[in-house]
């Protein structure tokens, strides 16, 4: 069982991730090692050309990761990215972002996680990252 | 020589990347092959804890690296990201980052950079990344 | 349905990787888009410590991911690595590795697959890699 | 000043990493944080298309930063690969490989360096790694 309930995870991101508050991010579901991220399409997050960029897609796959970690360890803020890695597949259409993130392998020190972005049920992004966990 | 100057840059920042714009990202030098790009610390870009987040720093890398791209190829806003790889090396202080990137490659079809970003002349994070370059 | 057979790229690896051959890798199993490649435990792949080497972990995803866009595209030779992340997640037994590879991604240029490694039933290992795919 | 001297990394290499001497690789010189390394053109080496194979790039690549890790702390054979990323640039000629790695950061647990590859002064392959330092 989740260690964190989407209703927690999106209340973190609304008092202490104002980045992503700013850009409408939700939780939309989570379980133990599973999180599901929602993204949706605006106007200022696009780059040239009109989908969304590059670094949000970056920036949703980090707060997946980020909710897939505390559906593990519970509620420590402190967690934080060590290494992060993303390949960019496809361009997305334009419309809302979702994330896909399951863990990889969990330990006393170290989690790693991997992403897929979807955009109208195509993958858009794959992306791999490391949290070092506080003792 | 660089092919565009950092005032162009500055504008496609303001006119096309309303991201960056939002975080007064600004480029500070230019020449061909390197750059020197700008964000100041905002309460907005922080993470828990006090630092800015570890997405600000893709978002301030990648933005860097679009930069050194257009140096070596000129304004080509369709130029965009294949991959991006970064380590986190070091919390940074309370205040502006600075990125400095450079080319390691360009080629007809693809274009890979580095980037350091440093808070207060320590190195906080190194990333690298390729560009797929248009016909 | 696979475009190569497993003998068929056993036989590309006793004729063209010769450094795959002497360390006796070898396809187990291939399906559209999948593959099982096993490096059998030996003296001169081991490290400081005796478990098998980071680089041959590396060796053995490489391949591994050979074998996935071959099962997607057939016998083309020149598909190559372009680039390739792995993260570490424990140290292997004394043992055979299994790697799992599958694509996550096949267009006309590249195809992006994933890796893990197995040591006895534990992931060792995780890769994601691309390749260019020639015209 | 290094903590480690050529001739000590090329006697690991020759009694602890039985792969990298079946390969003949060796340190041609070192420095604190520094370390260049040679990789001589064998057929065994090669991949279809007659150049060294991406995975005997990545092991030059990850044996040239082991030698810069010990550079800065010694003869520590524990010390090992967290993380490794690589982009290939460029087929190599049919001739020796040279991986000139340096540090970009060492702290007490982890270590980050970089790698590049030259073949015949072109730079054919850069990669980035983490290393854990044992307590």
């Amino acid at each position: 069982m989740s260690k964190i309930t989407t209703q927690q995870f999106n209340q973190i991101i609304e008092h202490e991730l104002p980045w992503a508050a700013d850009a409408d991010m939700r939780l939309q579901s989570i379980e133990s090692g599973k999180a599901v991220m929602i993204l949706p399409y605006h106007q200022r997050s696009v780059r040239p050309g009109g989908s969304i960029s590059g670094p949000h897609m970056m920036m949703l796959a980090d707060a997946c990761m980020y909710a897939v970690v505390l559906s593990m360890i519970g509620k420590v803020e402190l967690a934080v990215t060590t290494s992060f890695n993303i390949n960019f597949l496809r361009k997305p259409t334009e419309s809302d972002l979702i994330a896909e993130g399951k863990i990889i392998k969990v330990g006393k020190r170290l989690a790693v996680m991997e992403v897929s972005i979807f955009s109208e049920e195509d993958i858009v992004a794959h992306a791999t990252g490391t949290y070092s966990i506080p003792p």
